[in-house]
């Protein structure tokens, strides 16, 4: 079933949206309820919410990229598991219901290979279900429900504590470049990158925000501008070789990027570019913050290289959507991320503590402490 | 008069051009003849020859980038004053004759401002106007064409001259990225970084091409893409933000770009985000070459600062063509060009000898030698 609210491209004026922007939403119902989730592939043109009620459709709005970000991605999948729970419960016996599940947590985990907070949040329902073994199914189901919820709510907490730690890193007047859409469109609400933007706006500070457009995908060009022109924070857009020009002229005063896997070294992955960008701001001595919650470092890998790359289809590179403009017979490369190294990173926000200069032993004692 | 050849999306297979691809063309006729120029910006979709007959009618081909790349747009320029003074001879009393041509070289210059060339060509056609100013219109303008017709001829040769002395340079097997289009397309043929390429090629050397799509207006992906698969070089499609993930796994020889303007000192102003590239293959010991003819270099500007940089049209920015995709109400920057400083330029390579670690000195040098 598809919602259809508004198409913002209806009139020439953009319809606003008047409540917070919610990536991903839980709508109760007789039948015990169901997912939706903003449909990002269309966006600004179309803002339409999809419903959601299975870990096989949940894992298709990841793949298809429905939904994205890494902090959103974990929270999406959350919902997965627990909605494969409720389906489960009327439709297998008490002695499948745990394999059945199992195949479940399978498919959400084989949905996008980068982002860890997929796994993480997978993980936690797995030691949620662990932990309620021993309940009758809809009972366990709940439970579950109720863990993707609190997951839901902690996102966005989070979010504000990293937003108000980040706040104080940039002076007011800046001009701060981000790469992608770290917003309140890739996580549960408020944002990381821009929910640092957005802080420092409540703190009555003055920022204006250069957002690369983000080839091939271009979430900087829908996303991060769409949710930067509904508040009314000045956004300019550039594409996405424009920003060392910027940097030269001195246009830019800091990064803000978020991050979809951080090494135990501090090495960072995120969306294709933002090593480009790191590298810039190195040479031109702009500070480049990475915003992320605790559940985007993966301390099992130890540097960067050891992070997997998604390489996504063709056609994204040679066009946008059904707008094919390259020439026929090119041979296309498209990974989705890459990684730059700790050494080329100002500070690592967290809901924590900001981590400068990362390496790894910052991150182990950002474990470590009580 | 439009002279549509074929489309080249008409089947899923590409029609093949059985000739070597001409950005510009002169036809003779008996009112005297006129320029034929590719329409670039819809190439690959459509291959299509447009006719022009006036400076004001090239000047608009240059601004509207029907024709584009440095030595293409100063081959179109003194087409147009050529042009321009056969079409006064018939409407312009010989009294008026100068003056009127006067604003058609006005026209011309006021095209685009980056690329020198232009002013080179304008400066060419201008001084012989000069030297023959004692002919009849008829006689002054024919002239004139048959100087336009040098300025051509010689753009040929000296690209393939520039492609001899870059080709020994590419090492055997070498996987080289370009950014834009300085090939066929950008000159009166063959190319000068694509020229680089392409006589590396001749000469035995297996060379694999790496293409940045070049957004907004995607020469690469349109133009550079087409120009190598048309002749079977290997050519893979990238966004602009993946070359530095690519010099990071270490899938990057060399970088070999054209430029619109070189300063005395040796700064390169090129199609925005060669500095990102430039920045990038210092990083990454990579040999960073510039290609072009004698005609690029502008000895009147000290450094690359004082280069005029283009900024064009939003609309480029916020989708491309018809396409419009980005959040309504984000501010824009188009800048369309950057300026790379000398000290991350391995080498700049022009018909007359390739100057290595350019500098003001070595600049100075490459033009007073006999």
């Amino acid at each position: 079933m598809k919602v259809c609210l508004f198409s913002l491209y209806a009139n020439s004026r953009e319809t606003e949206v008047s409540e917070p922007v919610q990536a991903l939403r839980w709508r109760d119902a007789p039948q015990g309820g169901y997912l939706q989730m903003i449909d990002q592939t269309r966006l600004p043109a179309v803002f339409e919410y999809l419903d959601y009620d299975s870990a096989e459709t949940v894992a298709e709005g990841i793949r298809s990229m429905v939904v994205r970000g890494a902090p959103a991605i974990g929270v999406a999948a959350a919902y997965g598991v627990a909605l494969e729970a409720m389906r489960l419960c009327h439709i297998v016996s008490d002695q499948d219901f745990s394999a059945a599940l199992d195949k479940g947590f399978a498919k959400l985990a084989a949905s996008r290979p980068t982002a860890v907070n997929l796994f993480w949040a997978l993980n936690r329902m797995r030691a949620c279900c662990n932990q309620h073994a021993g309940l009758a199914k809809p009972a366990l189901a709940a439970t579950l429900l109720a863990e993707a919820k609190v997951i839901h709510e902690e996102d966005i907490r989070i979010n504000r504590t990293i937003g108000e730690k980040g706040a104080a890193l940039l002076p007011d007047r800046a001009r701060v470049l981000t790469h992608c859409n770290a917003g309140a469109l890739a996580t549960a609400g408020h944002g990381t990158a821009l929910g640092v933007i957005r802080s420092a706006v409540l703190a009555g500070k003055t920022i204006s925000v250069i957002a690369d457009e983000t080839r091939p995908f271009l979430q900087g060009a829908r996303l991060t501008a769409w949710e930067m022109v509904q508040e009314n924070i000045p956004v300019t857009l550039i594409t996405d070789n424009m920003a060392g020009h910027m940097m030269a002229r001195g246009e830019i005063d800091a990064v803000v990027v978020g991050t979809d896997r951080v090494a135990a070294n501090g090495d960072v992955a995120n969306k294709i570019g933002t090593y480009m960008v790191a590298v810039l701001a190195h040479r031109h001595q702009i500070p480049f913050y990475v915003a992320c919650p605790l559940s985007t470092i993966d301390m099992t890998l130890a540097s960067g290289d050891l992070i997997p790359i998604e390489e996504r289809a063709h056609e994204e590179v040679t066009g946008y959507r059904d707008y094919q403009w390259a020439a026929h017979g090119v041979a296309v490369r498209n990974p989705s991320f890459d990684v730059t190294p700790a050494e080329l990173v100002t500070a690592i926000i967290t809901e924590k503590a900001v981590i400068y200069r990362p390496d790894a032993k910052g991150m182990t004692a950002l474990f470590d402490q009580g």
